[in-house]
């Protein structure tokens, strides 16, 4: 299809609902605009984006969504400069990760014209949520769902494309206590453990509640073999610093391709911080913690940004990072937020402006 | 709760659609019946289930079935036997296996007065619905999905379990090629793979295509990490006859326990073939297949109940498996079937009259 031809339909809801929102206390992804996108896949062909009151959805009880998992989704943000522009981060990086998701669950690619323009008239329309009190953005969440219908197991031929949004604060409150697990996994070699499935997150609950119990707020996951090597914090690539070191693992099929976990390397890089993109094993850590040449560990990733830990639990023992001042974590997420929010140079070309 | 005091309300569809359907040429899972049995999840309790008509379910964009897969299902069949009377196989064993899928994906239990209550409803419901002609029968399918609503990736806090039926012929038509799979997996050590969680199936859709595409209709999976031991077949369970032996794997983290293959293992023994549970290699299949001891391979599962394999594809070679008169798969699908649909004793108390 022709660029030039893309019109998004508009539809506007008749009251909104802004007024009954505190922007100053807000949670984490539990308000939501006055509207959405929605873009359906029918008869071999994306039809047109429009625009429309955020409203239930409704599919029938044979979708597939329901019965075999066939979703994935994306997350992103929103951010308001001090002059009212509106900002977001690397956002192609996320279309074009949707469709590698999509790739490998059997869901039709979406072209680029259709995400990038239905996510911009979307967020003309709801200019007015994006918060602009300090550490809020407005989260974004593109997902596909199959709504093609039929109990065989195999792939639909319907699926929805969906734009919902958010105005957020914090993912965490504070840092976070981590468990490095041992018994559960979330993915598999050759698995989809590297593209943003629906089913790779409800995988994550049931261990993460019985790291809950115990005191932790997430657990680090190893690989499924031997559980030998570090992989990804809860939702989040991982980072850890050696001496001055930052070690990343590879990214892998297993492993998420984080925007966030590749705009942290480029900036460390910027910075000259020492880094390594390599594998890692938990017997390192726990050595480097002992011999006190462990200095920081954080997650990184959409949602929490940059988010330090405080200690991990190994083999019923707690081991405590050290409190730094100047960390590379707070380096870091000043460096990639005040380019989210254009209160820095952009060296890289990252920002987009809506 | 008190047993006595569940009742199931039942809100009967104002007009049947059971006219517009050729119960001659029922393909499967496609059509389905006048009804269907909703529970909700509210407030930490399972409300009164309804039966109520087959509708559209309407749910909210940030329902986390959408986002992060929280969802789970069962698979059963209802028969009629020549004196009209309506049969259930083993409807227990889908009951404890829906709640141990729940367990592993953080979704409340189901009360098993809920879940056979609710069936039983249903099925008196549209009891003309299960089909009579050879080879057919109502497809049921029991599922459960988070409706609970926020883009935080934790469990959801509501659920719907629903009961949708459908009038179904064979899973699969005639004989089926299968592809040994070397490069993708089903499932990872520590994983969800026992648990009927949607996203397992969702990421078999691509690598089936892949072998579709190659002329076969299933994938064999093989463990994630050396593609050494075969583990299933598409979405059935696998047995493999070597010699006059029937060899099936033994059930694990990431095989799933079929009702369909425990039945199997019980007949065979009833019946005196040589049973053995274990792990069983690439190698050692391939091998037997060209020392002619590879008598057969053939799936098993409720959708498709015995699904006889004609030849495999193993590293750009086929293997054919031979033409055999009174096969184990023949045998053993007559003596299961018969038992369904009441045509023969039930040793084994497994049938269970609606």
């Amino acid at each position: 299809m022709d660029t030039t031809t893309l019109k998004v339909l508009v539809e506007r809801a008749e009251k909104s609902k802004i007024g009954q929102v505190d922007f100053n206390n807000l949670s984490f992804g539990n308000v939501f605009t006055d509207h959405m996108l929605v873009c359906d896949y029918r008869n071999g062909v994306w039809e047109t984006p429009k625009v429309m009151p955020y409203q239930p959805i409704s599919l029938e009880p044979s979708a597939k969504i329901f019965h075999y998992g066939q979703s994935i989704f994306e997350g992103m943000k929103a951010y308001k400069d001090a002059d009212g522009a509106t900002w977001l981060f690397r956002p192609l990086e996320n279309q074009k990760r949707l469709n590698i998701s999509a790739h490998r669950m059997a869901i039709p690619e979406l072209p680029e014209e259709y995400f990038m323009e239905g996510l911009k008239a979307l967020l003309r329309t709801d200019e007015q949520w994006i918060p602009t009190s300090e550490g809020s953005s407005l989260y974004i969440r593109p997902f596909m769902l199959a709504s093609g219908t039929g109990f065989h197991a195999s792939p639909a031929n319907e699926f929805k494309f969906i734009i919902a949004c958010a105005p957020s604060g914090s993912y965490f409150s504070g840092k976070v206590k981590v468990l490095i697990e041992e018994k559960y996994s979330r993915s598999a070699n050759g698995g989809v453990g590297y593209a943003k499935a629906g089913g790779n997150y409800a995988g994550q609950f049931y261990p993460t509640q019985l790291a809950n119990e115990k005191g932790y707020q997430q657990v680090i996951w190893t690989d499924d073999n031997n559980h030998e090597y570090i992989e990804e914090a809860g939702a989040m690539n991982i980072f850890i610093r050696i001496n001055d070191t930052l070690i990343t693992g590879p990214t892998s099929d297993r492993i998420l391709d984080g925007i966030t976990r590749k705009s942290i390397l480029e900036i460390a890089k910027d910075e000259g911080i020492p880094v390594e993109v390599r594998k890692i094993t938990v017997s390192e850590v726990v050595e480097a913690s002992k011999n006190g040449t462990l200095k920081e560990m954080f997650g990184a990733g959409t949602a929490a940004v940059v988010s330090p830990i405080s200690s991990f639990g190994y083999r019923d023992a707690d081991y405590d990072l050290p409190e730094l001042e100047n960390s590379y974590a707070s380096r870091l997420k000043k460096r990639i937020t005040d380019i989210q929010y254009n209160k820095a140079e952009d060296k890289f070309g990252w920002r987009y402006k809506v």
